[in-house]
């Protein structure tokens, strides 16, 4: 085999609409929805007949770096970056590439990012072999595009363009453009058209090629991880001077040697309570993770409270977070705005609940 | 002063409509609403001007008399009545009446529930000096009645006849009739009606006249109260053969010798978590005693989780009760229902949250 395959898991972002489950130290990738593996953990578990732990590398950063050595023993001290402060995605991308460049064999990299859900793995694990063939054979980056199932809003599209070659099982497109997040008209009108996928942030290249597109679009950042690379111990110094963008922004829709794989994976961003709802048990009265649960006249709610005993008399449609020392409740149709509650608590005098 | 007043506080109820703040062991009489006091402490406090706790004698359930015990430590341990089963109000007042009647001197008794608010303290402390001048003078059963502020579906009413003379600063009033809870427009009739009052529990009497009734009206009964009388140590066996019935329909609607003074006193019966909005502190979205609250489009609410962060997005009118292993979520035009939330309890295999 020309080039082992590396995953490389960025798991960067807080969860604040999980709120308050989700927390700084504690976040969103660390969160179980059925009482058994974190999202984090199931990330893992899922590439590992393909990718043992040896070869994943976690860039993430030190308010979850506890939670995430625990929740995951079998990744070595080295193979968990954390940064000094985020970057957003790029720089966090192109920092663990470049340790995987030295310690691998001609590495291939599958991006993958910590906290969503894939129903069918073996699929996922078939589509990432193929990108792999693909990403080695044309030195391209390739995005897994996922099939739309509905015209969401909430995420960017990318347009398929002509067919390229077939690489394992699968077909590969080249991406004519990138499309930010649309309206609800437009978004109908992506998922008829049939060429528009979802950009769901998952990527497969070799780091050669990731580090040839870095050093092409962002020089700088790219002159500072080589610095960084013989100086480790200016970490505190050289990364927060990288340029913080997305590595979508960045380097993906500047790039004329972008590739995608449509797929479908029975996907799940896992963006809000409400999002996560067909994901978890059934109760009385709902679904969610609770102790036990007694319903009067109530039906169709999202209730997240291990443990405790959890009563709804007459309600409909809520969601209901319990965390012994914080409580949500919010109808599923406001689910978004649970990040309005993180706000006014970083306004507040309320940081302990961050 | 011919006779001692005497306080007969009747502390029974499990208060259902409360779960799951008021349990078995720590029912609503021993809750505080506002952080403060509980509702027996109140009651206790109230009339402290006017009857020491060395007059002040509780009957009470095994399950609640050591939440009483710690709450009330003012009370000597024989003024703590514990009946080994409840069977309800008449011979519980008529228990607490013949114990009252060994320990005094010719005394009046004030029956008090123990789980109700009074706004007008003074004006209570009036009224029962005034119905104990009455009482010793008429030898009646004196009932304080409630001059209705709106047309209440869920109490008992009373209608007052003629007046039959002024004791202390109040005019005393013949009882015409009681009547039970009414409808919607039979409440409202009453109302408008003007000699119509509520019922509220709170009762003035001498201990002899008091016996005098019950020998009369419930004759089974107060022969088992004279037995228990020289065999204490028999009140596990005597007691549960005492006939279970009200004061209201076992002795006050039997006996000609009932008299009424209508009263003002800003009371409330404290019925549910609805009823009691008005006697909380207020609170970002609603009323309630929490630790913070942050509300983001939400009012009206009621809340009441001591110590703990409630976040309330995009909900009114909701009822939140948390107590560390059960949580309550119910609109407040369904309060009454929470105690079906205990009957599924009981049903269930979850009495430990009873």
């Amino acid at each position: 085999m020309a080039g082992e395959l590396w995953g490389l898991i960025i798991a960067g972002g807080r969860g604040t609409r999980f709120w308050p489950r989700s927390r700084r130290a504690l976040p969103k990738q660390c969160m179980s929805l059925d009482g058994g593996r974190t999202l984090i953990q199931q990330t893992v578990d899922r590439i590992r007949p393909l990718i043992p732990p040896e070869r994943i590398v976690i860039v993430t950063s030190a308010e979850m770096a506890p939670a995430i050595r625990e929740q995951l023993p079998e990744l070595a001290v080295d193979n968990v970056l954390v940064e000094p402060v985020g970057r957003n995605t790029a720089p966090a991308i192109a920092w663990g590439c470049m340790e995987i460049a030295h310690q691998g064999k001609a590495p291939v990299v599958a991006v993958l990012p910590s906290d969503h859900l894939i129903d069918d793995e073996p699929e996922l694990l078939a589509v990432l072999a193929s990108a792999s063939k693909a990403a080695r054979s044309t030195n391209a980056l390739v995005t897994i595009g996922l099939t739309p199932t509905r015209p969401e809003t909430g995420f960017g599209y990318l347009r398929c363009g002509g067919e390229l070659g077939t690489f394992g099982d699968h077909a590969f497109h080249r991406v004519e453009r990138f499309v930010e997040k649309p309206d609800e008209v437009t978004a109908a009108g992506y998922v008829a058209d049939g060429r528009y996928l979802w950009n769901a942030g998952m990527f497969v290249f070799t780091a050669d090629a990731l580090r040839d597109a870095f050093r092409q679009f962002l020089p700088r950042s790219w002159a500072l991880l080589e610095e960084l690379r013989h100086s480790p111990h200016r970490l505190a110094e050289l990364y927060p001077q990288m340029e913080s963008t997305s590595i979508d922004y960045g380097i993906m829709e500047r790039s004329p040697h972008v590739l995608t794989v449509p797929a479908q994976l029975g996907w799940s961003d896992v963006g809000s309570w409400a999002a996560i709802e067909p994901h978890l048990p059934p109760q009385d009265g709902g679904r969610g993770l609770v102790g036990n649960q007694v319903a009067v006249d109530a039906s169709g709610n999202v209730v997240h409270a291990p443990g405790k005993l959890v009563a709804l008399v007459g309600v409909d449609g809520l969601i209901v977070v319990d965390t012994g020392d914080a409580l949500l409740i919010c109808p599923k149709d406001r689910a978004q705005d649970v990040r309005r509650v993180v706000v006014a608590l970083e306004a507040g005098d309320l940081g302990e609940f961050l």
